[in-house]
């Protein structure tokens, strides 16, 4: 599949990790689909993960950086255009860790220099890496920047943790950034909204396998991966979606509109059942 | 409990059909409260239900009318000023019922000329009521009026059916007339949406004890009940609540906020862990 | 600009009465991107506006029809598939009328009669759509369906009047039908929420050059026109948003997360500085 | 007006600076319902503000202390259990303060050590707040905690700066911990959206004269002022909302569900008709 949606675009992809991770599918997407691209991650997983082999397969250099550090992110954009041989198109926003959730601090018990962290990294990097883009002048007018987030922001899971805080901070940079980058440059700003999904980084929520089964029977069309998160993501870096700006947009097979689905019931109750005495399905 | 909240107001309440009804908490709790009411339901609700023995127990006039019929809410608006002395100062809409769950036909399946009738009975009707009281100036200055409503207007639930889009259509109703008769007559008009109730009406939907489980074990505070809502009523009735208008408000002890809670988890999964080695509740 | 994006795929676009009109930007860019159609609208507006001539450019048939009779729903669907050769994958609704704001009724004195007529014309004529696909099993597994919506389901907009009712029963419907469909079919439903457009039934709303200019200052990339809704049409139409659904997706330069705008509240003050006394942009 | 609402509840009342601001008005409005309270403040507040005058009225203790370090507010929670004899039945957070904005850094050219500060004084406080007040066991069971936000969260305004993204994490934290407290010991947590309010920290805003005239132009009933603001706390403190939590409420007029007002619009187009021909007001 490739319908040369972002041939002649430059981009810059940050969290590719593994070929779990959303931003890998994203990048691969990208080239596919006729971009050029430069790879960032922090030092510590470039030096971990397999980034470097997505590096060599798509032709992409990895610009090793802290998305927190600003002087990084300079690096990174100043890099990028010189490598890429312009202003940047589109830029993927894919980082997110809670060090509270990581040592087990419960919500009413939260270390507040680890929640200065888990905001910074989530949510404020992101704010950075735009401040640090307008600053240079480094993306190109009518460019589109997308974070990626989760329903957490708006409705409470048990053991998001302050990972939902950090979700609902993103998600309000995105609407106060995209209203300044927007008036002045025609930089679209988006976050997408994306199903539990089974990255490193998913699967050591606590009970993640559970929240992905529940998600997926209460989501019609079932729960959205990396890879249909990647075609929505090509999608809105395309020239096809100029006007969307300031959104959440969720990519969740439904579930962010569901109260409750009858598969997700049945498993609930263990006995409700699906079908009338004559085999129908019930209601609707 | 009694703090003359609405000492002095006149009332009308619709839809209290017996001691099950939300209607008829907020009657009594109403009068309770020091207002003076009177009471409508339709003709045929008025003879099977138990509207007569609580119109003697408050002593209020009961007026029955077909919320549909224009004429029938203009002989309320005008005979409830008439039996109370002056202009109205607050209206509950508790009225809602849908012929297509009735004759159980599946949302893919609905008879056009019963969506109808559920659009009309359940939505419409309160346009119709706002349209008549303000056409006969019959609603005091900063008058406040409420109907109930359920979160199925903003996310779909198993065999709702075609009762969601109806209390869309109300909440929308809300809105829309909230905005004109707000600016004209400073009337606040809202929408409380409640969690499932075992009304006589709640009771006939299908699924109802499941629901009602699921929603209680997701939210914090538990279910709100009958007498819950009822209180949130005076609230909205009193001139404690005047700026408060277009709004829907959830009483529903935190569900509508809730994406996936312990409790409900557990029955979910029947072996999800609450607790860690230690005893202590898991994350947050 | 070509992507391919629906080649082989065949659909079905109500409501292209002049150039004007986004379906038929939409039809035009549908047949663009390689797929084949055929158009929809009533004999009234097939005789009136210029579909033929859009039918003749694009070689697609034209079906009249009213899309508030089930049976003229079914002649559609059946003939669509028989004159495209198989199921269809996409169906744009892009339907919607208000007799009470033609005939200058204000919204505190609605006719019912005509409100009946706007709630089938714009919204329930959608259900209809949805359940005759269905039931004829019209729709390919995986079909996307939108309709064309406006903020004003959510907030109240001066002079939109009924309308504003319709479009929010009309997001209902999405959501409701989008998890009956979703769930059986992998169809998913979902609208679009425009920036006001000046095509022949936006014009007709009064106040319209006002509402579209304070729009336009109030949206950072300013509105958004009937080409680019019909872009927007063809990614949700396509392949690479097969996880989207139930959602109500805007298309509005940023509109809808605005409170207030430099751009705006200059005009509204005439008077209020944009910029410091050293000439930079104030605040943010 | 004195209803005996919070008759024998104690109450902490976090930041009353002078008599424009809205916990002042709450501060008393609390102590007419029968409450008995304790007030507190920055030290610094307390000195420069009119805090002590307060507290001599109402005879409630000034308990000086920086709402971002916790020890002052175990301080806080211990004293005034203390002091009123038991725990605490309410809490009102009415805390803000944006260092960018104070030094007229723009939301493109943030300093983010005062972006940390913003975050922290304006919402990590909350949490910080209810997470002390858990560990103490401070709050009574059943209790009500309310903290001020604005529309901001949801809608950028220009000129509100990184104040909209103090407010989303506030909002956040409210739902976050709502859970946690709900579950735990029916303590509901809400937040208040507040029309434009002329304290001193809203005179503060720039543009805050003009933007206050179009709130109030665009909301039905008129912008909400302090009074109004603490009326609602009190209905929110009483045991009348039991079963309210996890929400933002707005207390506005109706602004929230405005998109554009006939009034607004006149003052927008300096020409827009109000009435026709024969001065009926034009559509609605």
């Amino acid at each position: 599949m490739n319908y040369n949606l972002l041939k002649g675009k430059r981009g810059i992809v940050f969290g590719a990790l593994n070929e779990q991770s959303i931003a890998w599918k994203v990048a691969e997407r990208a080239v596919e689909e006729g971009a050029i691209i430069t790879l960032s991650n922090t030092p510590v997983a470039v030096r971990m993960g397999d980034t470097d082999e997505l590096g060599k397969k798509l032709n992409a250099e990895i610009l090793p950086a802290d998305a927190t550090n600003v002087e990084d992110l300079e690096m990174v954009f100043t890099k990028s255009m010189e490598i890429l041989g312009g202003k940047i198109d589109f830029v993927l926003h894919s980082i997110g860790m809670s060090p509270n959730v990581r040592k087990k601090r419960t919500y009413d018990d939260l270390d507040y220099n680890l929640l200065d962290k888990t905001l910074d990294i989530s949510a404020v990097s992101f704010h950075k890496m735009l401040q640090t883009g307008k600053k240079l002048d480094a993306i190109a007018e009518g460019g589109s920047v997308l974070a990626l987030t989760y329903v957490a922001a708006q409705r409470s899971f048990v053991g998001y943790n302050d990972m939902a805080d950090a979700k609902a901070l993103l998600e309000s940079i995105t609407r106060s950034f995209g209203y300044i980058y927007g008036r002045e440059k025609n930089v679209r700003i988006n976050t997408i909204s994306q199903s539990p999904t089974m990255t490193t980084a998913g699967s050591g929520i606590k009970g993640m396998a559970d929240l992905y089964d529940f998600a997926n029977r209460m989501s019609p069309i079932g729960n959205a991966d990396a890879d249909d998160c990647a075609d929505y993501c090509i999608v809105m870096f395309s020239d096809l979606t100029r006007k969307v700006t300031m959104q959440n947009l969720y990519n969740d097979g439904g579930f962010s509109s569901m109260g409750m689905s009858l598969r997700a019931m049945k498993q609930y109750t263990n006995g409700c059942d699906e079908k009338d005495d004559d085999g129908n399905i019930i209601y609707g």
